[in-house]
């Protein structure tokens, strides 16, 4: 029996695991793997206190400081969480040959899975000038060729941001019209970096060792093939909601987990923290999940204070 | 003239700088000096990829990040910030050989003082036994015996977290009644490890090297002077506000600015980041103040893009 258990091994959870333990809350962390989609970053140079370090290093520095402070990991897959009628939360994995885990409270930092073209070249080239992440991103392609794969918001922003370091950033949209917020939209058709090809798909990523190229499903200036050293995959998010949903938690349209801004969910006990939760500033970086994996203990603290407290008045006053 | 003028250089103004750098805006750094309120942290064992850092140096490591994506950083003292008819904001200094800087926005990331006892002993001993802190400093006194000083929430929760490491917490308080949340009061007084100390102020701190008692108004079972190892001044926080007053910024009861989620204040161009600000979940941490500053940093990025935007627009159609 644990205070606590955090699902997910990203920056949130490995963050929730800190600060719980330096509550003095007992914590299992149960992940598929370590680091989450921080992992796949081959270089982050936003996180302060590190020039530049991979996604994969900084997860392991974070692991190393949960574990010297306590708490234990297990990289299992976890395949129903449900509370028994004493208010404790079970947590079943795919390692079925043991009783689930138990806990009275739990931090749901799953994550998130960039949307995917699901075209040749695009799993290859990650992170070999394929990116779902300009803000992350952009600097590597100082004087490049880039394409941004896209037409919302996500994509205007980042051919914008791009056009700051790349010498030249299509735009390449499967409709006639971009449908982001018209300042993001007139800022991209302003720019004369920015070249926005209408009306068409890219079915393939070509390369050797780095992106060299992409195909497209109808010419553009006389070209079905252009040369690019980059592809920025703008086409949205799916948060990794399979539990959450299947415990009852109240989503949002699009799937991520309402919480409030102490990162309380609509369950009692249950906390949410990171990508997989639904930010009011949309803002997803390794800055915000660390500080939502922070509060997230801290709520679990007071959530066990108060558990504790009310065990207690009913055994005195009743 | 710059983009951006950032005042403070706690972890909140550097960060601010570092997310500002890579969304391209011209950003200027100015500081009574480097690290704020963190750098006075001996030890920072909370902030996720260090298992142990000193304040100062995760602040100069912070420095030479925003410095290598191209901030400038002066330590001088800001006197007074304007707007010039032109909607420019001038920052004035000490340094008065020169003109004001200016820039387009401003992130006041100013932070606060903790509110002191002013009594002898209590500057000497910070960092050697007097703390300000508990979530930063709790786990060196294992074993240790602590004195609390304070009544209301603050100092209740930190005698709590810090029963769970020393051996005796005493909390003491000049009133008859502690003022916390009824939870937090009755966890403190139902814990063995905790003796409260009422109508009692403390007049001195002593120790040698290292805190090892202090001096009481009166006495408490036959003692004017109890041992301790530690003593934490829980009497609230001061925000640093006089910029933000003289600017007519929107500032809550106890003088923090007001911000929305996304850092914004009342006026526009005008972000604020940090402890300075008003947060919703009243929690001053490293991983609150990153996150903070990156998301002032990223409406900064958005508001010059607007202002561009305007500016063209009323060139074309008027």
């Amino acid at each position: 029996m644990r205070d606590l258990i955090i699902i997910g091994a990203g920056p949130a959870g490995l963050t929730a695991s800190i600060y719980a333990s330096r509550f003095f809350l007992k914590n299992l962390i149960i992940a598929d793997q370590l680091g989450g989609t921080m992992a796949q970053a081959h270089k982050i140079e936003n996180y302060p206190g590190f020039s530049s370090i991979s996604g994969l290093e900084l997860a392991n520095k974070m692991n190393a400081q949960a574990q010297e402070l306590g708490a234990e990991i297990k990289f299992e897959k976890v395949t129903k969480i449900k509370k028994n009628p004493q208010g404790i939360y079970q947590v079943f994995t795919n390692k079925m040959d043991q009783e689930p885990y138990q806990a009275l409270m739990i931090v749901l930092a799953t994550g998130m899975q960039r949307r995917s073209l699901n075209i040749k070249g695009e799993k290859e080239f990650q992170g070999r000038g394929v990116s779902y992440c300009s803000t992350c991103d952009a600097a590597f392609f100082k004087d490049k060729i880039v394409a941004v794969i896209g037409g919302a918001n996500a994509a205007t922003m980042s051919a914008v941001h791009l056009s700051n370091y790349a010498k030249k950033v299509y735009l390449i949209y499967r409709k006639d019209n971009l449908r982001g917020e018209p300042i993001w939209n007139q800022r991209a058709l302003d720019n004369d970096k920015i070249q926005v090809v209408y009306n068409t798909n890219i079915t393939q990523i070509k390369g050797d060792k780095m992106v060299e190229s992409i195909v497209l499903d109808k010419s553009y200036q006389g070209n079905s093939e252009l040369k690019v050293n980059g592809v920025f995959i703008e086409i949205g998010h799916v948060p990794i909601k399979i539990l959450a949903q299947q415990m009852g938690l109240d989503l949002s349209d699009k799937g991520f987990i309402k919480t409030d801004e102490l990162q309380k969910t609509n369950l009692s006990g249950v906390f949410a923290a990171g990508d997989v939760t639904n930010r009011a500033d949309k803002f997803r970086q390794v800055v915000t999940a660390v500080k939502d994996g922070a509060l997230a203990a801290r709520s679990a603290f007071e959530y066990k204070n108060q558990f504790e407290q009310s065990k207690k008045s009913t055994v005195s006053y009743r």
